[in-house]
């Protein structure tokens, strides 16, 4: 019988750091949380961030006499698709027994999809894709806010904002994003908006997009307008990783579920239910490199 | 006979200080150029920069025994426009005798029209307009980039730039952009130009416009649809003012001949030529805040 390994599966962003704890053995045992770990914001933070996730989680199995240096580690990170970045990460001189490291919309696909190939799109903050066929990766949209990320939350909310303070000096047709967004952010006019949201982040947009959801599916035109747009555009996204037939297309984030039905039924019906989560996506990616059997 | 007085007009922008003077009794003396004066990015480096420009202006008119507190200035600065950023300025200690302050829209509507009330439109890297009728002042448009400002210099290059991270992952039609965009930032594909216009200021993408025109010139759908679009947004904005029934109506900023052929006829119709710079326009208000001729 081989020996029993100890895997952790990091899905490690921007608010918090998720580790989950695998035994060859015995299956999932445990996860661990912690704080920021996105390296491409603040390397220490999130290198302290991984290591305190894979320690709570060895706590909360009851397995604190294991040490770093069992652990084989998988890590799906948001911004190590930027090459500097990656290199970072992997010049660090890790505690683990081994150390591999993917993009966040990786170990998401792998978690969702349970199987190493497949299709996800993201629909949350942001928006992006990513492809993984005959061992190939494919990264679709994304390209980061405000440039792209179409479709998204801070998207919605970012059109939706812009349609507005034009739509408040009498540029374009009225709508009732205009008073919605006034309440929202608690002002009186169009340049208290755009004083408040100028160099808003794309979270403090994304805000605004349930209120786009409320409206759109009310009936405001403007509101509806900005929806379809972002429906259609990621209905774009998916045809393409649809004409790549992968083994499996998932969809999923924040704003996934809201902006669903605004799709044509035929896309819907291609759009599978995610499995599992990212974490365990993260899994999966360790067992991989490690040349372990994935059908956990 | 009334005393002479020396008036000195500045035009502070984020690039440059200009300062004009002028005399009572002989008309414009002479110009005084500084570096960057915009209190809203950097206080100490505008006032700095104010007081450069106008010793400047009386060294270069020979008048270098004049004293900044023989000066009455009428500046146009960009940000005064927030609340913040006027009162700071308005609590400086200046070296001069006396001192006026205003936005840099109010200026060039001055300028631009060469008497108190009309109307002017700014096309440049940003876009803005101001009406000025029966003494009371109105500002459309504007907002700040990337929430407003359409049909800039900024939001053409950004609009592109959308569009073509779009077309090269396929999700949009092919345009001539797509091979503009990469050769302009000498980029190979669209990660490099998305991380390269990460966090982009407004004049990175207002670079861009000049290649967006001359692709839409030559008839490329993608570039044409965007050009026609700002050219529309401006449009409105130019409507919205001629139903205000402005003195005069101008057009100014490094965008605005270019969009103008994209007007409709009857719209280009009722653009008029700008008549004098802002700093001319900032001498003027100085003038009418003296309660003195501005027939100049």
């Amino acid at each position: 019988m081989a020996e029993q390994k100890y895997i952790i599966g990091i899905d490690g962003g921007g608010t918090k750091c998720k580790a989950r704890l695998y035994s060859t053995q015995d299956g999932f045992l445990s996860a661990g949380l912690s704080g920021s770990a996105n390296p491409a914001k603040h390397y220490e933070t999130a290198i302290h961030s991984i290591v305190e996730a894979c320690q709570n989680a060895l706590d909360n199995a009851g397995l604190s006499q294991l040490k770093l240096s069992d652990l084989d580690v998988g890590m799906g990170l948001a911004g190590v698709n930027i090459e500097s970045c990656r290199l970072q990460m992997q010049n660090w001189q890790h505690p683990f027994k081994s150390c591999f490291i993917t993009t966040d919309l990786h170990i998401a696909c792998l978690g969702a999809n349970n199987q190493p190939e497949g299709a996800v799109i993201i629909v949350g903050t942001g928006s992006s894709a990513l492809l993984i066929k005959d061992g190939q990766s494919t990264m679709l949209g994304g390209h980061g806010f405000p440039v792209g990320d179409y479709g998204s939350g801070a998207w919605l909310g970012f059109e939706a904002l812009r349609y507005s303070l034009r739509s408040m000096d009498g540029l374009v047709e009225a709508s009732e994003l205009n008073q919605a967004i006034l309440k929202f952010y608690n002002c009186s006019a169009a340049i208290e908006v755009a004083d408040l949201m100028y160099n808003a982040t794309p979270s403090e947009f994304a805000r605004l997009a349930p209120v786009v959801f409320d409206l759109a599916e009310k009936g405001d035109v403007a509101a509806k307008n900005i929806v379809q747009s972002g429906a259609e555009q990621i209905t774009q996204l998916t045809k393409k990783l649809l004409a790549q037939h992968p083994a499996r297309l998932c969809m999923i984030g924040g704003v996934s579920e809201r902006l669903k039905p605004w799709f044509a039924p035929e896309i819907r019906a291609q759009i599978q239910s995610a499995i599992n989560q990212p974490d365990h996506g993260a899994v999966l990616f360790a067992l991989n490199q490690l040349g372990l059997s994935t059908k956990i």
